[in-house]
C-alpha cells in the first residue's frame, strides 16, 4: 500500500488529486503540502508521481461508491439506549450511492426529514470484489477505514412511518458524509481507535472501537455470505451510545449545527446542517 | 417509445440484442423471430435496425442496475397475513445490484438462507435521473414495468436474526429475478394488471394491481423526496398475500422448485431453486 492516510483533494489550480497526508497534519489538512499519488486506488497501483501540491479543498476520499452498507446496533450501550435487543448477528441496512458526501460538505436536509440525528461511525472501504469471505481472509478485502456520519431522520426510522425499516430514514442524498482520509488498514489496529462525535463542539459520543458486538472481520465475513461485496463499497460499522434521540429533551440537529466525527489516526469530518 | 414489450436476448449466433416481442408471443418468446432494436434504452433512441433475429435465450431486460428499491407491505391482505400494521407511507428497503437476475435464471441459494420464500411483484424501471418528483410528473420518470420475484429468507427477515431489518434476508446474489419484458408504461394501465405466482404450477398468489395501498405514482414521488432516483433503478412495488410463510405448514421453497411470476401484458418469469 503506497499510502498511510489517503486524501482526495482539489489544489489551488483546481486540479483534483490523491495525496498522502502525514499523520501530524490530520487536523490541518487544508493548506498542507502533500505528495501527489497517481494510479488506481483499487488496483494497488497508486504511486507518488514525485510532485507535491497544496490542499485547497478536501474532497470525499471516494469519488463515487457502488453501495453503502450499514450495520445497526453494533455497540451494546447504543442498543440499550434504543431499547432494542442485542442482535445475534450484524444487522444490515443499505444507503444508496447518492447518500455519499464529502468530509466537509453541508448536509442539505429535505423538509420532511424530521427529528434529525447524528451517528458517528467507523467505516470500512472494500478493496476488491469478494464473496463468501472468511474472517481469516477479511483483511485482504479491506482497503482501509475512515470516519462517517450515518445521518438519520428518527421520524422516518421509528415505526410507524416507514414500517420500522431504516432505509428511507437514512438514505437521503448527502446523508453519508465520510472522510477525511482513508487510513490504510495494514497500518492501523482498527479495534483500538477512539471515536468521538461533537455537535457545535459539545461532546455527544465517545467510545473505543473495541467496544463492538461485531468487529470488522466478522462484519465483512457475515455480509459476504452468498452476497458479492463490490470494490469501493463503504461499510458503516455502527454507532455508539449518545444519540440526540435518547438525550433529555431530544435535541435534534438544527439549521447551522455543525457535527464533527473524529477517529484517531483517521482525522475528523465536520458537516454543517442546512435545514428549512 | 419505440417498443411495447422490450426483451434483451441472445440469438442463435450468440449475439445479444434488444428486441420488441409481439404481445401474442409473450408465452413463447424463445424461438420467436423479433425485430432488433438498437440505441440507448434510457435516451429513448432505441429504433429498429430493419433486421430480425430468432430468440435463443431471454436475458434480464437490464444488463445491470444501479439499485433495487423495494416496497414492503403494499397490499393490505399481505400486511394482515404478516401480522404487521398497515403503514401510513410506503415502506422502503433496498437490494444491492448483485441481486439482479434474469427471468429464467436458476436461483442459487446460500446454505444459510433458510426458510426460503417467494414474493411475486410488479416492478417499475426508472427512465431518467430525478429528485422531488410529484405524482403528476411521475409517469415521465417510469420507463416501463416488469415482473419480479422478491426472493426472501424468512429466517433472516424476522427478528431476531437480523434485527427485523429486511436487507440481509432479501439481498443475496440473484435474489431479484425480473423480466421477461419491459412493458412500455404509456401502453399499459399499471393499475389493472393481473399478478400471479405459482410454485411447481400450483397457484399461490393472485391479485389485481389496483389492490395496493400505494400506486406507482405515489411510490415514485415518495421515494424521490430528498433522494435522487437514478435511471435504470428497479422498484419492486410489494407483494400480495399468499406467501409460503403464512400457509399451513409453511411450505418453504425447496431444491428444484420452480417459481413462476406472471403479469398480464408483461409475461412470466420462471426461476428454479437450487439449494443445498
Amino acid at each position: 500500500m503506497a499510502f498511510t492516510n489517503l486524501i482526495r483533494f482539489r489544489d489551488e489550480a483546481g486540479s483534483i488529486w490523491y495525496g498522502d497526508i502525514p499523520e501530524e497534519f490530520l487536523d490541518r489538512i487544508v493548506g498542507s503540502q502533500v505528495p501527489i499519488l497517481e494510479g488506481d486506488l483499487f488496483e494497488d497501483t497508486l504511486v507518488s508521481n514525485g510532485q507535491t501540491a497544496v490542499v485547497q479543498q478536501v474532497l470525499c476520499p471516494l469519488e463515487k461508491v457502488p453501495l453503502i452498507l450499514c450495520i445497526g446496533l453494533n455497540y451494546a450501550r447504543h442498543a440499550q439506549e434504543a431499547n432494542l435487543p442485542i442482535p445475534p448477528s450484524p444487522v444490515l441496512f443499505i444507503k444508496p450511492p447518492a447518500a455519499l458526501a464529502g468530509p466537509f460538505d453541508d448536509i442539505k436536509v429535505p423538509p420532511h426529514a424530521l427529528h434529525l440525528d447524528y451517528e458517528g461511525e467507523l467505516c470500512l472501504i472494500i478493496k476488491k470484489d469478494g464473496k463468501d469471505i472468511s474472517e481469516a481472509e477479511a483483511d485482504d478485502y479491506i482497503l482501509g477505514c475512515t470516519a462517517g456520519n450515518d445521518v438519520s431522520s428518527r421520524y422516518w426510522q421509528r415505526p410507524p412511518h416507514s414500517g420500522g425499516q431504516y432505509c428511507y430514514a437514512k438514505g437521503f442524498d448527502g446523508f453519508a458524509p465520510i472522510g477525511p482520509t482513508i487510513r490504510a488498514t495494514q497500518k492501523t489496529d482498527m479495534s483500538n481507535l477512539r471515536l468521538e462525535t461533537t455537535v457545535n463542539g459539545e461532546q455527544r459520543q465517545s467510545t473505543i472501537t473495541s467496544d463492538v458486538l461485531f468487529n470488522p472481520r466478522q462484519i465483512v465475513s457475515h455480509l459476504s455470505r452468498g452476497y458479492t461485496l463490490s470494490k469501493g463499497t463503504v461499510i458503516m460499522t455502527g454507532t455508539p451510545d449518545g444519540i440526540a434521540g435518547r438525550m433529555p429533551g431530544q435535541p435534534w440537529l438544527q439549521n447551522k449545527d455543525v457535527v464533527r466525527v473524529s477517529i484517531s489516526g483517521v482525522g475528523s469530518i465536520e458537516n454543517r446542517i442546512i435545514s428549512p
